[in-house]
């Protein structure tokens, strides 16, 4: 620990998942931190329904919990997952591992109980001050200034400090701000066509779980699909990703008897299981999905960081994850540069490190939306998977699947994931010709190909 | 024209080139129109200096402004550029012709000029009124409300009409708007790592040319260039393009000393010409060039139109060009569906129809930029040229350059010109393989390619 870190004083815009952990890295390096959020404390009160989208936690993300200190909290609070239910239209279901190892699950998070371990676990640090109902209304990213007023009292208030993070997440007020104010800055903000519904599967009687608990739940019906991922109270939180418009769209659906039959035609088992379907259906709002790209990241002492600086679609569950991983890269950097750095220039390398990353995972995310609803029951594409698993097997350092990659081994940046997993989908298309199991896989060809793959 | 278009009344943001010609479409079919200009009227002062890029006239501008009866009142105030003159640093030329025919050349034009010409067009129009020094603070998109306040007198007027056209440019105010409060707004501003400085070569003694007149000159560095297009009066407006930043960049020049010894070096044949060179460098502002893709165009009654529903960076000259064919677009639309409208589902068709077309052209204008700095010269790239005049010699329906798609023929959609020649890039490719010139062409191979060739 550096004495002269001491000296910093650090404000982060936002305290939902990512201020905090960033928070925390800060702090454990002796900068001194205030956390300023929106909204009440929520560890009084509680989450609003339907806004969350299911959280997974990955290797990415719990590799910055453990070198904080929280991996252990936070297992107690998921659940594993080994690999994606299936379901078709008749309730049959088929179990698609995520991994070859025992260790290769994912862990279902419920984002209240995840944000409020974080606010506990940076609460508890000596040099960390949590400010609630604070609604950041300006900033001047130049000199590290921001505007605030009390939602409850109305009282405004400017603070200053030498360097201001901005954690405040998808709709960041700090973004906007760079947007209106930073000669040249890039921004793209792009949404899908379609639009999700959060619904509830509720626990079974003592907490106990209606469907497999250990699994993700896919209903994928090409257009569009429905997921689940299991609570630790026994309950499912379910999403439906449904277009806004067309034949079969939220549109179309305006009673809840369409409601109920659209259900029971592509997701019966599901509707057996949702006494308040149709009530929820119309209650929760239709939350829309979208991918955030800016450049810069930074402006004077301001820096984007987690969703503020790359929002992305949840279908590689990697929004969270991301924003952690940026937790540990700012870490890493401190740990170099020193923990009174020149805030700008730490700033400008937190960028171009980072964003070829999230970048990659944007793009991915959006990819793996097609994979979820419509791959997972094509015939050439399980195949491909198969031919993968196999020659991961075979050739652990050249053949890693892109799931592997960017779930499992977060040794392997995103851009990385992206460029490998292109480069292996060629070798794949040409394994997968003219046979039908991995049974077969030309294993002279295959170890031609994979010896000429590009793996950097 | 239809006596029911009297009832209807559109209000137009922007007195700029799109604004007053769409302005003359719709009074030309009965339509009330309300032109409201930000900036003072432009032919009672003028125009800032530095600040308009050179224009040039191209077939798709000229098909528009030919419908509204404006073609030979522009072609008195243009001058004919029949290709590129290319300039090498000892001050030796090449002229590129644009095309192959003599009637194939673009038009330099002042974008003062032309905006007073547009002005006094639609002023001479019964059905339109032309109102300046209004600054648009904001606008209800959806009852098409628009909010001012005159730059003179300070005083705010609130004005609604069946329908707004935002003509209000790259910057548009309407479009932030739609920005802040259209739900799923898909918003991208894409700015080069470039910014651009307008410079002038004054007339020689008597209005004379210093330069040929009838070409667009060129002095193309690799990784920048300088550009130069003749004035009526005699006059060059010259452009430098130029890289922000690094070795060779506007960062890199901070003295008078600088900046003569980089035009010494790269330009000698033009400083020569530029009396005024340090001054005007560090006088005039440095531009930006960036590319804005939004979606939709409209909301409600609101309808963005010309650069403030797609900017574009102005390396393939296209940026009034598409906006007159906008207004040309629009036109049609009103003479199919008659000039009192359901506003909101034709500003739909107008989107839909034309959206495709103007992020072609938005990609290819960037794509031109590689071409117009560096590749006019690349022997490769000449040779390809050749060749492509060759094929559209024999092939004339089946092959057409790129260049000769988007700038002589507006019966090709700009989305089909791009699509067209990224196939026909794969034969210039195929068959410049081995040769040196285009009397070597594989002619039986050729003709085997271009019948397999997509034109659609």
């Amino acid at each position: 620990m550096e004495e002269n870190g001491k000296n910093n004083h650090v404000h982060i815009a936002g305290g939902g998942l990512v201020g905090p952990l960033a928070a925390i890295f800060l702090a454990r390096r002796g900068i001194k931190v205030t956390v300023f959020e929106r909204r009440a404390d929520l560890r009084k009160g509680g989450v609003p329904a339907g806004r969350s989208i299911n959280l997974a936690l990955t290797a990415r993300g719990l590799q910055a919990l453990e070198r904080a200190g929280l991996k252990d909290k936070v297992m107690e609070i998921t659940l594993p997952m080994k690999g994606r239910m299936v379901h078709d239209t008749d309730g049959k279901t088929q179990l698609q591992p995520y991994g070859q190892k025992d260790t290769e699950v994912i862990y279902a998070a419920s984002r209240g109980l995840l944000n409020a371990m974080l606010l506990d676990a940076a609460e508890a640090e000596e040099n960390i001050t949590l400010l609630f109902d604070q609604r950041c209304t300006g900033c001047d990213l130049q000199d590290g200034t921001l505007y605030f007023t009390d939602e409850n009292s109305g009282a405004q208030s400017t603070v200053s400090a030498d360097a201001v993070l901005a954690a405040d997440g998808a709709w960041s007020a700090v973004r906007r701000t760079m947007l209106e104010s930073v000669p040249n800055f890039n921004y793209a903000q792009n949404f899908q066509d379609y639009g999700y519904k959060e619904l509830e599967i509720p626990a079974g009687p003592n907490g106990t779980f209606l469907l497999e608990q250990n699994a993700l739940h896919i209903w994928p019906r090409k257009s569009y699909m429905l997921i689940a991922l299991p609570n630790t109270d026994g309950s499912f939180t379910c999403t439906l990703f449904y277009p806004y418009k067309g034949e079969n769209s939220f549109e179309s659906l305006t009673t809840p008897e369409d409601v109920t039959a659209f259900f029971r035609r592509d997701f019966p088992d599901a509707a057996d299981l949702m006494p308040d379907l149709t009530e929820e259906f119309f209650d929760n709002p239709t939350g829309a999905l979208v991918t955030v790209k800016c450049s810069p990241w930074h402006h004077g002492k301001t820096c984007l960081i987690g969703d503020a600086a790359h929002a992305i679609v949840p279908f590689f569950a990697q929004g969270m994850n991301s924003g952690f991983e940026d937790c540990l890269i700012l870490d890493d950097l401190l740990a170099a540069r020193g923990t009174a750095p020149d805030w700008p220039t730490l700033f400008a390398e937190f960028k171009t490190r980072r964003k070829p990353n999230t970048d990659a995972i944007a793009d991915m995310a959006v990819e793996n939306f097609i994979e979820m609803r419509d791959l997972v029951t094509d015939p050439h594409f399980l195949l491909k998977k198969e031919i993968g698993f196999a020659l991961e097997k075979r050739w652990p350092d050249r053949f890693v699947p892109r799931y592997t990659m960017v779930i499992f081994r977060p040794d392997i940046p995103y851009d990385e994931a992206r460029r490998r997993s292109i480069a292996q989908d060629g070798v794949l298309e040409e394994l997968c010709r003219g046979i039908k199991s991995a049974d077969d896989i030309d294993w002279e060809k295959a170890d031609a190909l994979l010896r000429d793959l590009d793996t950097g």
